[in-house]
């Protein structure tokens, strides 16, 4: 088995992209920035990982499909931010405020190719199942966002709601990341669907926990500024559940909070916080995350591997989940 | 061989895209819409025709894939006109005006997802072939996006600048269509080699055509404006022909004349169409669509088919660049 050191050196090292074009400099630059600015590069991970639970042959028919996933991910950061209007992202400004919107658009565009081409490395026999799980997930990603984007202009939505709303977002592409590389690595329908369920579960839990770190974390570990998304009244797991345990009183409460602005930034956190916390949704959101991790551990089990097989796996899912940023 | 009335009913009756989801709709709808707003559907019917000098066995296997290049292209068309902040796109509202510009930009790039979901219909033996054609060609159309773009903030551009741009921007585009129709209809590599020149040279003359009507074109006939090129300082083939035959003197006339704005809009029109027919360059743009025209059907010939299979496609040909709108 590679050890998570290793399977973080494969993937750094394609990361850099050098296979990609170079002209025209304004397309295709922005991608070689946004793939330097890094990141967890969690879904080629999870591939990788997945794929080694079935071959020790890690070649480019498993590492650029592997690849494809993070492609393809960037390219929706790249996306979301002009949509968002986001100015920074990991601390860097962000491509469409580094370079403009247009060179943003065109250069997400041409990743969400390129993570194609990527893809099309997958063994011939397999590529077809490859580009349809791919394909759906991608639809599936970008339905997500819209319903994020919708739920922006709702005043409150129910926990079924944003669940499949970060199911979409966010759990599907670890899903596919983890199925993928069980598809590539050539296992069963029962064994890929297995790893698939771990993926989704693991997403879940993982997008909580995003929410959690944002509100709850260490702002020195956590690398960005505490409170954004209490800033920005976004529908976090921890604000779904809080509207869900508050009595009508408290929800007046809640709202009038909701309307603070910049002026009133640490107020606004500070109230929030305490909300959270009076409310125990802190303490349930630690719960859920964990609820969550486990399910994704059952899903894995079902997968019929020996605990020795899936350990790194295993610990891989823990770090990116019990994090502090 | 299929009429070409029998390959338009077949296209239409594919661009209802009954089978794609619905939801959720802010993500759908503009798809709905941009596919209703209709278009030549050039793409897909030379892929049909291509396909039909092979075979006569019209199914999903070709109609879908076919298909996806008119996605694909529609998707360009959405987030071109977010880039270039087009209000209207065949007398109607552009997607990005009529909705937003993060509808805009989302529905497109669900679009191009969509548009590799139909490609996955190909035939499995053919599909990575046909992936790879695809994906080739969808960057390469970005990059001619870029250069356009690019080009805009220059003076002036060589002829061979422009041809490179609008062989990236729009020909290999048709190139594709013709050539993926070869390939899934199982034609031989040289026959697919001489379809895609076919195709790409018939782009450059759709291109070129397509700038000689935004100035020479019949207001009534051509559906739109007469002159919006001319306006936006668009670089053309008549204004990259003209500056390529302009003397120093001329050329400052003519930059002067492109200084004009849109309170002398008829005045500035009426001025650069005469100075194009001054220099000779309305026959000369007529005389270089006939060329590579006459190029597109040499390339054709190489293919070795007999009159009577490819008539229709030569048919088509013809209407695609002696139109008038």
């Amino acid at each position: 088995m590679y050890t998570l050191e290793e399977i973080d050196r494969i993937v750094e090292n394609c990361s850099k992209l050098q296979h990609v074009k170079r002209e025209p400099s304004n397309l295709y630059d922005p991608i070689g920035y946004m793939m330097d600015i890094g990141g967890k590069r969690i879904r080629p991970k999870l591939c990788l990982l997945s794929y080694n639970l079935l071959s020790e042959d890690m070649g480019n028919s498993i590492i650029f499909p592997a690849m494809a996933l993070e492609v393809f991910h960037e390219f929706t950061l790249i996306h979301d931010d002009i949509m968002d209007r986001s100015d920074t992202r990991r601390g860097n400004p962000t491509v469409y405020k580094k370079w403009n919107e247009e060179v943003a658009i065109l250069s997400g565009d041409v990743m969400s190719i390129l993570a194609y081409k990527y893809l099309s490395y997958a063994p011939q026999d397999i590529l077809p199942k490859v580009i349809n799980l791919f394909t759906e997930t991608a639809m599936q990603v970008c339905e997500g966002q819209q319903y994020d984007m919708d739920f922006e202009n709702l005043p409150f939505i129910t926990m079924d709601d944003y669940l499949s709303m970060i199911g979409l977002k966010t759990a599907v592409l670890l899903a596919c990341s983890t199925k993928m590389g069980a598809l590539i690595g050539g296992a069963p329908i029962r064994v890929c669907d297995a790893l698939y369920k771990f993926g989704y579960m693991l997403g879940i839990a993982f997008q909580i926990t995003d929410d959690y770190l944002d509100t709850f974390g260490n702002e020195k570990v956590f690398g960005k500024k505490i409170g954004g998304d209490i800033m920005n009244n976004k529908k976090t797991w921890l604000l779904v559940e809080t509207f869900r345990r508050c009595g009508s009183e408290q929800k007046l409460q809640l709202e009038k909070l909701m309307q603070l602005g910049e002026e009133e930034r640490d107020l606004k956190i500070e109230a929030v916080r305490m909300f959270y916390e009076e409310l125990g949704v802190k303490e349930a959101a630690e719960a859920e995350i964990l609820a969550w991790h486990q399910k994704a551990l059952d899903a894995l089990s079902q997968a019929d591997f020996a605990p020795w097989q899936t350990r790194n796996l295993e610990k891989f899912a823990e770090s990116i989940i019990h994090r502090e940023k």
